[in-house]
């Protein structure tokens, strides 16, 4: 009964299968096989419009290396101060930029809004070239808090970016779960509302190690010196036998997989918030809009769904309790109802305790 | 009739099986894992000495993080001039390094002899600063020329970067190869002959995607900050489903399975090379010790060659036509006859011409 | 009458003499000269311990050069959120540690507490390897507010670094304000009191572009590979005519002359404070503890400045006035007078209007 | 009587004048001041189009910063295997482009020849994103060799390299003593010979510490988002008190004050190497086409000039000894004299000896 987080899930059948048929025979290495020249139309049908797709294995590198295509060295990137980007990626975007500076912005739910973005821009510009260009905007769909942006709330995000000449980076990992959520086209959600690159998450929502980044910018941009390119190979992110990478994404696309799995989650997830925002003892932090929810949570509910064996996240925040619990895609539905009662059981058990 | 590259090659039958068997159920994330917990142990055992192992999905990955651990961004690595390090990896040493200096050293068979090391190291510190300091040394077993170095050899290399103080990694993209030629140990050809960090590869010889930096430095240098764990995240390349990596090792060292492989490709090799040296028209270009041939070849045979479906790289290096031959693993033992035939009868129609 | 900063005001008359007496004759190059070498002693006995001493031109590189001294690529450097190498350096941190995160900490006065510093410790470390290691402490004596950290407050916040394992750089652009703030030592307000390595600068307080950064590690750090040195190299911070650097940091240490014009400095700067402060219309935001002055500010008596041709910076935070006043060593004792008055004046014309 | 490097001469009286001059009152900071923005003009006009001008304290500053514009950090930068930005910067170039490659090449009298950068080039783009995208060259005029290329080789060069969509960067540490040689114009040695971006010396001939990037590029990228003002600022490299750098450059440019200190240097070593060329023991190497000579030696001649007090710099190069005597422009002509004599003496001496 795991709902500590959705990489914890194992690869998807699907995904699966599809190794296996991608382990026929020898194939081209370093993308040259069939598998990964039929993902750069998939793609393109699928984002409607003539796209580029660099398959990696982890959304860190997705991120880091979209960054550097978009932000120099000496280049500010704004960002959600609770953003994966910045607190999660060990200095990644830093390493590969070559030392840009992500500015934290503020924001609840781990929402940006444009409001946020023009008094950091507003306070930027008196030091010179003492400070860093202002050159990029990266955000997070569905947020690192659960939520999702409306597309009207991301439409004018990149607005305000666009505004300001900023590239827009969109970290994707659970974009999926966005989608699903929002009941848009992935073209919608992206270069549509303003996006240049984005890094495309499959490895949360059912894939084995399969993340892309996906270039919308014009043709000249991705095709310059092979940047992304090079820049992947440089990082040692250029699989020899990429159709092993391909293949995932390609099943992941196909059939509608993930939208479906995420689908699952999400509606989990929703369940599980409806379930234990009526529970005594328990506060959503967030609105659940995605597969995760974060819940300050009484102790002795704590104590009691650690007992019966559940797993999740857990932090101390200002003295208070905070849970994450995340629902991912290979969620069984009895797991979800059992911790619905065990909370419930163990917030009756707190009562007067608190 | 692939014989452009073992990276061409599927992946082995026991690779999968043991991927199917690492996808039952959850699994904690980013190496927390159980079978990832175990690869700790099961690398130690087969190195008969403490190391860490550090997973990650290319060769180019593990090679730039092995020298970033050794080299500062000051410093000056030592290599062949033909090193994969040097000539292939887009740049990936400077990258994570920091901009260390690659020092290419010349050497028959893609072989450094201790001379050469010597001698190169001998015309530096004149300039003071403004000189990068020497501190390591790479070089790569089996080589990029198809050729393995002695444990003599290899010894008196490493001995003579020891006695400048150089640390010592060793590009084992194709180590299988290498052990399975001399017959030796794992310890025997890494750590006690002189290699403080070794890139141990699988890819190429039958895994999936796995690769793996093998650290043996002493305890204290492995602990510092998490060091090499620090970079391999900010490198994008720690897995969320770290456990699906650690797999395809488990797998592959396990009942010598990496051996087997390796021994059957080298095998595949030496029968290929005895057939294709007794052909008029073709020249070994290096001694055949592993499971890479370099030949320089008449044209009308490679015509030949390529008119009956022989897939293999080719350059044309001062005029003349030099061929690449890679015998993966999976080689079929008929295609080599095959290979070997038509070379002759090319090289028979080829008389006069030439 | 400017009051903009101390880097608009000349060179000392000591230290131009002291580049007329080096240009006498031909001297070895690259700190190889009689003064450059003289300096390691003098500074040495300066600090009353053996140190060494690398003079560069510019604040930025002095403290870039520390911080990558400490600093691996995956640290984490902890700082004051209105720090100069923070706001002020367009990533030259980040560029010279390659890529090392800067960790901003609040503080009244431009002051890191022990506290602050132990609160975002213990927010470390819940994320593994996703979190750069906490390595250094940065902080700046005087501060970038004007304000003077006592020998009490700056011992007990290294302290609280060394708990942690911290290495601790000071940033002393102005540390000859602090010592002559607090009549001190350079010893006590140093190694003494926890600095591992030190941003030595003159050039705000009369030299013509000299820094230095002084390195009391032991021994062992400080020759290794001469990391610092080859790091000034490859910054392009090596001067070829260096004993024109050296011979500014002579002169400026010679006779207490940077004792001297400190003094100065911070004299002027207090009695620009006391005058300002029994001024309607004016509010000091910190104790002036050294020779910058930050005011809030009537906009009449800033038109009245304005007028009297009065130069300094001026920003609107939060919809009021903040007038930075810098008192260079070079002030004249007039132009201060002149400032209260005039000021005043302002004021008075300024009543019933605010 | 030094011919150790023309780095160690004093400054010229002109240059301390100047400096004396620039340090009456205030100025503004960080290049804001009236000297600096003369500077530009004064530039343009010497270079008879527009330009931008950053100066720097060092020429390894001024090389790695243009580099930096010119090369992203996946790119190969084709230079002379002997220059100073390969093998006297400790790797500056590698630091300030985030990694790029240098691509040594060979060639007589320090002269990198179109056919040896077509060879080059031709040779690349076997390996697809393996290899590093050919972005640049940079070339040295004089050369490291004491050579001068011909405005019609310099021409053909960067007409090679323009074929093939590289941009162009001249290390013109010794303009002034190539231009003093070919009796050309700023003009036709640089933009209209086909250079993008120049490091303009003036350290080896008069200055104390003044070099400069000049830069010819369009408008626009000289504009986009201020790029080399930041790279300078984030390198350390933005003196606050730019006015003092500014007036060394100014002053080296007025009154033909660096040619004519130039032509004083070329002039002494045209002597020189006439009075060695016609004595026995000394091989000139290359042809004296600047202020360098770099002679084969035999060692009575040797230990007679190091008797009588000659310093100068020494090698040792399969087995031979190889002096290199520099020219400063403030030679006594006597010490031209009395070197000459001396080699003669000691290669009388040397008879029968060698």
């Amino acid at each position: 009964m795991n709902f500590r987080s959705d990489n914890e899930a194992p690869a998807a059948p699907e995904i699966m299968a599809a190794l296996t048929r991608a382990n026929q025979g020898s194939a081209h290495s370093y993308g040259a096989d069939a598998i990964t020249a039929r993902l750069q139309d998939r793609f393109s049908d699928l984002f409607e419009t003539a796209v580029t797709v660099y398959p990696v294995v982890t959304g860190t590198a997705a991120n880091a290396l979209s960054l550097a295509e978009i932000a120099p060295p000496f280049g500010a990137v704004f960002c959600h101060e609770q953003s994966h980007v910045h607190t999660d990626e060990c200095g990644a975007p830093e390493f590969y930029t070559g030392g840009a500076k992500l500015m934290p912005l503020p924001g609840t739910g781990g929402k940006i809004t444009p409001r946020a973005l023009e008094t950091a821009l507003a306070g930027m510009g008196y030091h010179g070239d003492h400070e860093p260009a202002p050159v990029a905007l990266s955000f997070t769909q569905a947020t690192e808090a659960g939520t999702v942006y409306s597309l009207d709330e991301q439409r004018a995000l990149c607005a305000a970016a666009k505004n300001h000449d900023l590239a827009v980076h969109m970290d994707g990992a659970r974009i999926a779960n966005a989608i699903a959520r929002l009941g848009c086209s992935p073209a919608e959600i992206t270069w549509r509302a303003g996006v240049d690159i984005l890094s495309f998450g499959a490895t949360k929502n059912g894939a084995m190690a399969a993340e892309a980044v996906v270039d919308f910018r014009p043709e000249d941009a991705r095709a310059a010196h092979r940047s992304l390119a090079r820049r992947r190979m440089r990082g040692g992110h250029l699989l020899s036998k990429m159709r092993f990478l391909s293949a995932q994404l390609e099943a992941y696309v196909t059939d509608d997989l993930w939208l479906r799995l995420a689908a699952t989650a999400n509606a989990g997830a929703a369940r599980l918030a409806a379930g234990l925002n009526a529970c005594a003892g328990i506060e959503l932090l967030h609105p659940v809009e995605a597969n995760e929810l974060f819940i300050r949570v009484a102790k002795p509910i704590i104590a009691a769904l650690r007992a019966a064996g559940f797993e999740f996240h857990l932090w101390s925040v200002d003295g208070a309790e905070v849970a994450r619990l995340v629902v991912p895609y290979a969620v069984v539905d009895d797991d979800i109802t059992k911790l619905i009662a065990c909370a419930r059981a163990g917030a009756t058990g707190a009562n007067g305790i608190e």
